[in-house]
């Protein structure tokens, strides 16, 4: 029992040395436990929960800094300083967060969420450091996965040339999500490979350096690249770049690790030590479905099985329909940075393997690449999570929209998405996209009209984007299915006095908000927007002749959002001395950052839900 | 005269093979001549003269494509390709373009501007060639400075992999813009200063191989690594990422340079061409003065002096004040991607080259490495143009505001740039940076308020930007100079049917409105908004008391721009049945991307001149 015995951070160091693998078993079997119930990122904290234990043996938390890449493998680091109690709100409202949050606790040094920011950040800690005169230790931890994106390379090429001790812990599981794209994790294969390697090393070396001719020769290999170690050594691209290459070493062996911590600690320079863990380990399941047991919801420890079967998903139809689109039209191709399992791709992998592209974590690749393809005379679907494709703002602007290339944006998870939090909710989308000139930008109320948007939107020749949320898809209004057209909303309800205009995930809340307002007396119309940009200016005039009030609805921030642009065009119809009729009441997510917890219940607190809606209304009417 | 001959695409190959260094050198000459009137891009474009022509024999184009990495280095291509008479209106309004575009010639395959995007495309080039079952040859040219963006990394890493042909060169002139910074620079270094590489590897080889003791450790080392080649070539670190590496090759010799096409071309992987060129050759003073003459206005070709002596700029303005901040306060250091010289930090560099720095091509890393300095406990000042800084939209959103960093934006080259065009407006900022939460946004009207702005920004402790226009800096107003405070616009000029609420740069055009109005018997308040972010609801309040009408002026796109957020409020107000008074018109650039030419021609084109303004406000009073 001695994970009961850690309730600050340092505790762990009064655990005597040779309990320390039963510490490690309590971790697992307590993280199995509490995410069994909360859901939550189950295979990367059970890989490293040693190098967890090692790092904080050997640091001085909070002065030391260890910043964690993406963060959702920060558990175990949690539980060490002192935050066991949370995991009975992990990822709940107003609980315990998945990801390192500087508010939550001095042992934070650096938020995260999204990927490959942690040698950045660590190089600006390090840089702080030595120009305050402070001493401590700096070291981030990165995973295989997290190395294939190019701000992860940026740093590795700044970090390159620092004079001072800086740790990256290569954390190399040979996963991202799904598994790793490309020549960096081949390589990282190659090195982990050749295990036979330092045997080999001192063969040659000492059959060489035996003889002069060796002598000579070994002398003139050093001169000319000043690297017979670098040679020899398996990081010898890391070693190119300027940064001490140790290992590979066990990521389950904490004394190992110790070792090389102490050692690392040494070098005047950045140092990297390669690390190599199992995903899941110490629970089947999660070994044996690695991307499953990625991030999960509550699930049943003795089977692995999810506890609640899932509603399908926006996310099912979008891997339906893209199969369906591919088998029809040989030009379609799908690019997925690094989540062919999150996005639904998988099967148009299954499918056309030579049309799938994963290019691992790398959106602004993606974009780009997508934009390369288009320009071959393709038509590329790139499917990437609302907020990470802020990843590739510029791309979008500057590679597809400038030249209007045919590429397809499925936009998954965007509104709220949960229990993950501020650094994935989905909120600017609306915004960010539908401000690029010549960006169109669709979301669909339902099953089938997302089924007929997608179809829209591979056969319309421009740039284009889908957006919609992560759950379950909504399967009303089925009777509603009017062709997609460009900037057509579509009118569902027609009334006189409120006309209610949703985009997307909110015409399903805007049914209720209608049904509200009638039960006090006031007529709605409900207007499916359908399109962000362009609006629908002629639904929109319509609506003016006809309503006092017209609600724009949206689940975005409202800055930039569809509100402010349909009271744009109001406000300068009316100017125009055109239309005079109707008020604008805009319905969005505040300007501010979500926190995590429940949909339903962010969506209450934020103002978007139908009864905080409805009262909104009401007191306009 | 060679270069007369060539009038369309392919002309180049009726050229004698003998008589191509006479052509280069009347290339040479022509570019030369006739940027010394238009102003353009110099240095890079003396640089490949050579290695554009050996490009134009060995490839058919326009079937074949070729990717110009930023692009500005493509006037010799221009030449090649039929587009001599361009020269004259190189950069003017409605003139030739001074980067590729498709829509300028179907030799031009794919659009750039920005950095590092090349490499991204050309495999999405080669992907679409492949799928289509198209025959052609892709080659991205890519320089080494390019090579230190993120993106380029991604894209490497996913063109190790390929099992096509697809050729990259790298154009390698030591420099970005100024000189390179970081880890892969140095390596390129290093294979450059190996010239006695081939001669010692033989000498090595031989010396091994000819004992039983080398034979076997040949045999081990090629086992263990299968890598003998690649422990010897100089490219090693490309090699490692699965790229055929070819060079380094003299980038002035066009013989070499088409041998190595021929021997790329055959090779059915991605392939590397490694050409050493000097920027500016040809020329003394562009070799002398790289930076300088990377983009330079016009010149004189006697001296190479400007032809104008230029004004102070804006950026004048930020480099002498953060040379004096960074006196006060040792806690403020300066960020910059590869723009010392054009943000103006080089004397902030002079003068305290511990806190300044250079991270090469590095948007992303730029920010998130900013925030680490500032969670750190310093106060980073990160000096990038406005259209650059789309590409670190994610990272000001993820790593800066959602910490709360005291993180400093100098966003320079805000609103309409001019000659560089589309790629190059700054006119998307005040959308993207004003959206984000916790971010505050701030535009100087004139030099005095500029300094003012940036003193209150390092001290102000939260995100912050301060955006500011290219050229001269306006030195109007100078009488008024009430003190910085948090969200608050200074009123000019109080009258009471009009109220001018400008942006900036706009503070200086409202001021012609202003007395256009007056000729026309209108009177107008001139209110310089100071934030855009977060808007001074107090004056705008004041504003729907006194007028009539509320006019906002931006340089940038409508979208999410000020003016639809001060609408947002005022609409608002008028809901909650608070000052229903004034109307309120929205001045700013349409939404839709601006082409190249002088500054002052697009403003009117684009309907935020004064005179255009002016016209549109008598329409509405």
């Amino acid at each position: 029992m001695y994970l009961e015995k850690i309730n600050k951070v340092g505790d762990v160091k009064k655990i005597p040395a040779e309990h320390l693998g039963v510490l490690c078993d309590e971790i697992r079997d307590f993280l199995i436990e509490k995410i069994s119930h909360t859901g939550g990122h189950l295979g990367s904290n059970l890989g490293v929960v040693e190098l967890t234990v090692a790092l904080h043996l050997e640091l001085n938390l909070p002065k030391d800094d260890i910043i964690w890449d993406v963060g959702h493998q920060s558990y175990t680091h949690k539980l060490l300083s002192g935050r066991r109690e949370g995991f009975d709100s992990l990822r709940m409202y107003h609980g315990m967060s998945g990801f390192p949050k500087r508010r939550e606790s001095d042992c934070d040094c650096f938020d995260t969420g999204h990927s490959s920011t942690s040698i950045s950040a660590g190089l600006g800690l390090v840089k702080a450091r030595d120009i305050s005169g402070e001493k401590k230790t700096v070291v981030s931890v990165i995973g295989d996965g997290s190395l294939t994106g190019g701000l992860a390379f940026e740093a590795l090429n700044n970090a390159g040339k620092s004079d001072s001790n800086f740790i990256i812990i290569l954390n190399d599981n040979k996963m991202s999500i799904s598994e790793n794209v490309g020549a960096i994790p081949k390589y990282l294969n190659s090195i982990r490979t050749s295990e036979g390697y330092l045997d080999l090393k001192d063969d040659v070396y000492n059959k060489i350096v035996g003889t002069p001719a060796g002598n000579n020769i070994v002398k003139n290999i050093r001169r000319a690249k000043n690297s017979f170690k670098s040679l020899y050594s398996p990081g010898m691209m890391f070693e190119e770049m300027g940064i001490v290459y140790l290992g590979p070493i066990n990521g389950h062996d904490i004394d190992a690790m110790r070792k090389a911590l102490k050692e690392a600690k040494r070098i005047k320079r950045a140092v990297m030590i390669h690390v190599i863990t199992e995903k899941g380990k110490g629970y089947e399941p999660a070994i044996r479905h690695p991307a499953r047991f990625h991030g999960t919801g509550p699930f049943d420890i003795e089977t692995g099985l999810p506890k609640k079967s899932s509603a399908v998903s926006w996310t099912n139809v979008f891997s339906t329909v893209m199969v369906k689109l591919g088998a029809r039209n040989p030009k379609i191709c799908a690019v997925t940075a690094a989540m062919p399992d999150g996005t639904g791709l998988k099967r148009f992998y299954n499918a056309y393997p030579e049309r799938f592209f994963d290019v691992g974590i790398a959106e602004e690749h993606a974009v780009t690449f997508a934009a390369g393809l288009a320009a071959g005379g393709l038509t590329p679907v790139v499917a990437i999570y609302s907020s990470f494709l802020q990843r590739a703002y510029d791309q979008i602007i500057h590679d597809v929209c400038l030249q209007d290339l045919p590429v397809v944006f499925a936009v998954d998870r965007a509104g709220i998405v949960g229990n993950d939090g501020e650094t994935h909710q989905g909120i600017f989308d609306l915004s960010f996209l539908s401000g690029i000139p010549g960006m169109t930008v669709m979301a669909p109320k339902n099953l089938w009209e997302f089924s007929d948007m997608l179809k829209f939107a591979v056969s319309y020749g421009h740039p284009i984007a889908v957006r919609y949320p992560r759950g379950a898809v909504y399967e009303g209004l089925e009777e509603f299915r009017t062709d997609i057209a460009i900037g057509e909303a579509e009118w569902i309800y027609r009334e006189e006095e409120i006309a209610l205009v949703a985009v997307g995930s909110m015409v399903e809340t805007a049914e209720k908000v209608r049904t509200g307002l009638e039960k006090k007396g006031h007529k709605a119309s409900l207007i499916n927007a359908r399109f962000v940009s362009p609006i629908d200016t002629e639904s929109i005039r319509e609506a003016m002749r006809c309503h006092k009030l017209i609600v724009t609805l949206e689940e975005n921030v409202r800055s930039g959002g569809f509100g402010e642009r349909v009271l744009d065009f109001i406000n300068s119809e009316k100017l125009a001395g055109k239309e005079p009729g109707a008020d604008c009441l805009i319905i969005s997510l505040p300007d501010c950052f979500i926190e995590h917890g429940d949909c339903a219940l962010l969506k209450a607190a934020n103002g978007i839900d139908a009864d905080s809606i409805t009262e909104k209304i009401l007191e306009r009417v």
